[in-house]
């Protein structure tokens, strides 16, 4: 029988995906289960997309153009335009989500053994989508005491060999919910601009910030046009997560040019999916309100119903829809499969993604899990009410 | 600023889709442009497929299972059982066009540096996809003079090394239009059984073979299920190219468990795109009856036009849409743009994809180009006239 590869097993599991037979025994026994592991809101799509869909108006489901559609490419830039991001279509690459923009950006810079530096916690994938790239992560810590803050510079720039690459950040930030201050951004353009590296920033949730806090794009970094890449997608923004719909903006034409080599051999990004997204690029503001507004509620009482749990350390998110939680237990990943196959409260439990995944470096995040708050309000309270049960059933059983 | 790395560099650009700008010189004079370069069909996609996107019920895009809907997969499961592939739906992984299933199959079984053995000549983002998976392809050479079929096993052996992990075929074969015989195809699995290694057979043609020749899958081959991995797709078969749905099939359990890691990486295959293609299983057999009668047809007009240019040789292609023609010239890579930038008759020119493109062998197909005959019968005999004019002036001014 052939061998698979060590390639192929060296690929991480996804962490957010990996507890899902446990899932199925939980639902086996008939038990509702309260999904606080993953990123798919329950918030409805623009009506606007969908009826874009709905009246599509074609006979044949053709080939778009590798870099997408220009009509929607054009219509992006001046959404971006509009957010003081000064660029022009030519600058943006749609790609097969947010994912695939990734492994262009990155299989576009990084040479086998090229290393990136990440703050960890990160996106679980993107060490997937690294080692795809047959890339090397250098992680550089942030910690739940200093609210995942970026580490200072110093630190950062120690991480630095020759053979690094690339900085990759997530802002707002999947899994921390932190959001990095103009000055944090400010000092990662002029590092990489000091050492000539590319500066990748993940802005998928850049619309979803909740007090008001001013977010700064690495597209607003003036001078470093060169250095700077952004990712992005409708996934969250448009809760259209299966249109599997992204982009890569970048003004280096190098870049650009090498991407679009990934993107000629996959031929082009779905063609029903990219008329709805080019809709969605007219939902009225109204739509946003609605949704910051009922997602600022959702952490509030995610929040606060979390800290009703002695032991329990948290940071109110400032934006994205997640946070890491420290939970007074010694191993999460052991918790989070007895939660789906030994635990129930009045016939309910709770999943959760073990915050270990979301770590590079071994041993960390042990005692912690990522929570994404995309469930209505009362569901959360309940689902919260049963971690807090669940963790002193199973502490004592110990 | 930042290098761009030796890895995209290494990335081959499309030879489809290179000489784009030259069509666009073609276009800004006002010429029309025959499209023999593509296999972009102007087929109608099916009717019951478009009205299953038109009737989507549905509030949120939401995120699909990464191995994509089960439902989708046991109705594909039963669309094989019923072409006598005795599969389960287990064995099936929903992709994101042909072009992912290929990415997933070569990232799951290739090491770096490992050597996949192509037929040459070969799709051409074979080339890309083996390089984005750090696998080396060995052409083994197949000549217009002896119809493309497969060389001897003796010299396809011959190419076998260490190193080796697999043999890939196209089956009926983008770009020559040839089907491989059952012979030829229990030649390539008593091979692979012997060396282990994997045979992967990309069956994205395997509807349109048109004098009636008995199609072979890999996935026929008894006793070889662990070696045999096929590649399938929506594109052309219902005309739904811009879908972007394939599937990687095999019964290969560490392969199907390893794909899964790629797929989970990049969170699931377009959902609406899937609810068309679950509907198009449903297609009458009808339309199928019409789109060969078509295809047949136009292979007829186009190969006996092409008999009419002095010096042509051609095969009649048994299969798929498209043929390697042999020109009397001397380079058709020339050829091909001074056909855009410099020749028209009557305000009309014709778009050829210059073979060396399909070839991995240096200096192999200089004089041969890929013709898609997807275009209505007047249009074919009308670009076949314009290229036997062509040749005459080209060959006139040197």
């Amino acid at each position: 029988m052939p061998n698979i590869s060590i390639r192929g097993r060296r690929m991480p599991e996804s962490p957010i995906r990996k507890l899902a037979p446990f899932a199925d025994i939980a639902l086996s026994k008939g038990l509702k289960v309260y999904h606080l592991n993953i990123g798919q809101p329950d918030i409805k799509s623009p009506k606007i997309a969908i009826d874009a869909i709905k009246n599509i108006d074609l006979d044949i489901i053709e080939y778009g153009p590798s870099a997408g559609y220009e009509s929607y490419r054009k219509k992006l830039a001046q959404f971006y335009v509009d957010q003081d991001i000064a660029i022009s279509f030519e600058d943006i690459m749609i790609t097969t989500g947010g994912s695939e923009a990734l492994l262009f950006a990155l299989g576009s810079i990084m040479d086998p053994e090229d290393e990136i530096i990440i703050p960890e916690p990160f996106y679980a994938n993107y060490h997937a989508f690294s080692e795809e790239s047959s890339a090397t992560v250098v992680a550089v810590s942030t910690t739940i005491e200093n609210g995942f803050a970026l580490p200072s510079i110093e630190v950062i720039e120690k991480a630095i060999t020759p053979r690094t690459k690339a900085i990759l950040i997530c802002n707002p930030s999947n899994p921390t919910g932190n959001l990095y201050s103009e000055t944090e951004i400010r000092q990662l353009g002029d590092l990489v601009k000091k050492y000539d590296l590319f500066l990748i920033s993940d802005e998928v949730y850049r619309k979803f910030i909740y007090d008001g806090d001013p977010f700064f794009s690495v597209m607003n970094l003036e001078g470093k046009e060169q250095n700077v890449i952004m990712i992005d997608s409708v996934s969250k923004r448009y809760s259209m997560c299966g249109a599997r719909i992204g982009c890569m903006v970048t003004q280096n034409k190098d870049v650009i040019a090498t991407a679009m080599k990934f993107a000629q051999a996959r031929l082009c990004p779905p063609t029903i999916e990219q008329i709805a997204c080019e809709a969605a690029i007219d939902t009225p503001q109204s739509y946003f309100d609605e949704v910051i507004e009922e997602y600022k509620e959702r952490r509030d009482t995610l929040i606060n119903e979390l800290l009703k749990i002695e032991g329990v350390v948290v940071n109110k998110p400032k934006a994205a829809f997640y946070c890491i939680v420290q939970l007074p237990v010694d191993n999460t990943e052991d918790f989070a499969r007895w939660l789906l196959d030994s635990y129930e409260l009045d016939g309910e439990t709770v999943m959760v993604a073990p915050a270990a995944g979301f770590y590079s470096t071994p041993g960390m995040g042990l005692n912690q899990v990522r929570i994404a708050y995309v469930l209505k309000k009362e569901d959360l309270i309940k689902a919260v009410h049963i971690l807090k049960e669940a963790i002193l059933v199973y502490n004592a059983k110990k």
